[in-house]
């Protein structure tokens, strides 16, 4: 039989860089293709700990089905922390437990985007939000990056554009693929903008607690007295990605259909994932813990940017990030971008194709993306070291 | 601020089972009209040591980001399962993981349908599904039910007058809410009509397991020689709803798509719970299990539909399934349903309207649905005779 498919979803192509940690799994492979948390990063002990309590003293509630909002004491504890810790949150504003920081993105795309619509993004940006805004049949419209955050005048620009568009979309923080972040001051200017011309933000902060450098930036979040700023939240960076547990912070009513629409998608989050986020971070030491990742990514970024700043080609040239897990590569104007990957991934190093990140996929890049946080010591080592003997073979 | 959602998610209502279910919280409240496992169905022994296992034998394993498909070892346990138990699962067919069979609902739907075309569904339907559909601004087109599932002429009358028709859900066995089974000639004759008619079958298999009574009917899935069958199966009536553990089997084009789908929905499932699934079927006594379930649900519907025979108004009528969850009874003719169940919930006892569940709900329903399941024998003793005193007062 010949399937006929969504027109929404036919033309949607498997993520690049999924396809790409396929081959990643080859033995002897190098990757700096992944963006997953570095082993020694997982709080093994606590999770083990916690989950056997919670198995021996609540098992029901543990395997029962449960609410669509999300189990309400983690929801009130999120709310708590998400306020401390990010200012996000007022009186108007409601919170939902996701799947994931990933179903909080589709669900807001789901509940705002009529087809055709317009999604205002950075350009590059993250690969995952930029496909499940397709999935709708968005159009994308990319705004390019400055070193501190999007280009101000740009942004205006689009927004005088595209009259149906309907949020800008942000990773404010050590953004994906490129690592930059956003300053206070440019935070500021995408609010008042956002406000001027009536569209929401969605706003992405995986990794802000992954800071090892520099000073903390306000969220866009707490500067929102409009209630025009949707923030997601996840638990994968900072306990695991494995369980799946996310949450969003908007306005009630965008909540309210946000909720409608996760009954129909999943019903709930796993609700054992739910009670061990909720007692890792009313009970454990979430200081200490983020203290010791910011540690351990400093430590992995340093070397893989020392290495890179010994063994590349000077014609390359690379982010410096305060936070996060990846670095932004850039080549020189014209080069066979796609060309040098292959070729790494021929002589066993994995990088992501900077085209998988872009808005517009007909538009050449000349970017790559690096990450730090997967491999070991050894393999940042060996891969920048045979990366960079490609550099100068290819651009010097 | 005003918020404008999207056309198709702005129709939607919170399901109404959902909002019910947040009274049968209140003290004293009996309800009938949630779709829990009992209590006691939980292999709690297995789940504490299988989970203890994995956390101490791959704790990485279990926190980490996994593929978007399902954890391997996983996928095939299933698809040898789904062959053996269901016959489900040809050469042409995949198997995908998904976060529950809602989401292998939700993800078909997304993949396959434009906003405008039509499902054809049973009629009564699973409110979940229904609202799925409803959310992709599908039109539904609902089939009337015989004793022994959908009425053929009706549904070659609708897949005539439904040009748009893209698939054809059905819950085959223990059909939510109805309880009724569809026999073998039906399903032939609803696999005939798909096939003449160029649409393809959305099976939704949850409570398959849950037979007390008579004999299994071989899934629609099992006479799947064209690729046309879309099969959805779940863990959360046969290990736990909290696990959010579902799979689909269908033609590998159509299960691509819905990974691709998947990627932008949730990443992947949680993997802790992929990995308690996959040891629960692969390591401990599965038929035994679902034996011991089948006695319980045996037992829990006998007591509540001989209370309900003994207690009822002879004017309320009810199926007498064979298998499942839940029980459907229907009023006199023009009875005010509505009335009833909001008078029994008054009186602390909560059933589900039957309106809940049509396709067209501005067609009157003069049924309810009741579930057995969830309360205890006592409760499910007092509110029956709660119900029937009602049924007396407003029915008799």
């Amino acid at each position: 039989m010949e399937y006929t498919f969504s027109d929404k979803i036919s033309s949607l192509q498997p993520s690049v860089i999924r396809e790409i940690l396929k081959f990643t799994s080859e033995p002897g492979m190098i990757s700096f293709a992944a963006g997953n948390p570095a082993p020694e990063a997982f709080p093994v002990e606590d999770v083990r700990r916690l989950t056997q309590e919670i198995l021996e003293n609540t098992p029901i509630l543990a395997l029962q089905y449960s609410v669509t909002e999300g189990y309400p004491p983690l929801r009130e504890a999120l709310s708590a922390m998400a306020k401390k810790r990010y200012g996000a949150g007022r009186d108007f504003d409601q919170l939902l437990v996701v799947s994931g920081a990933q179903q909080g993105i589709d669900l807001a795309a789901r509940v705002l985007l009529n087809e055709g619509d317009t999604v205002i993004c950075e350009d590059p940006s993250f690969i995952g939000s930029l496909n499940a805004f397709r999935s709708y049949n968005a159009k994308l419209a990319g705004v390019p990056m400055d070193g501190d955050g999007m280009n101000i005048d740009a942004l205006e620009k689009t927004l005088r554009e595209n009259p149906k568009a309907k949020f800008i979309y942000t990773i404010p923080n050590f953004q994906n693929p490129s690592g930059i972040t956003m300053s206070l001051q440019k935070r500021k200017e995408v609010y008042r903008l956002a406000r001027q011309y009536g569209v929401l933000i969605l706003e992405d902060n995986p990794y802000g607690e992954l800071r090892w450098a520099g000073e903390d930036v306000p969220a866009i979040k707490s500067l929102d007295e409009d209630g025009i700023v949707i923030y997601c939240g996840s638990f994968s960076k900072v306990l695991s990605p494995g369980v799946r547990v996310g949450y969003v912070v908007a306005p009630a009513p965008i909540v309210a259909k946000m909720t409608v629409a996760k009954q129909c998608n999943d019903v709930h989050t796993t609700i054992l994932s739910q009670l061990i986020c909720h007692r890792f971070i009313t009970e454990c030491d979430l200081d200490g813990h983020i203290a010791g990742l910011r540690k351990i990514y400093a430590k992995k970024s340093a070397l893989m940017m020392e290495h890179m700043d010994r063994e590349f080609s000077k014609n390359v040239s690379h982010t410096v990030p305060e936070g996060g897990l990846f670095l932004w590569c850039t080549l020189p104007q014209g080069s066979d971008m796609m060309g040098f990957c292959r070729t790494a991934v021929e002589q066993k190093v994995a990088v992501v194709p900077g085209s998988a990140f872009t808005p517009d996929e007909s538009v050449p890049s000349y970017s790559f993306r690096m990450n730090f946080s997967t491999p070991t010591d050894e393999q940042i080592v060996e891969g920048v070291r045979k990366l960079g003997r490609l550099t100068h073979e290819m651009f010097d």
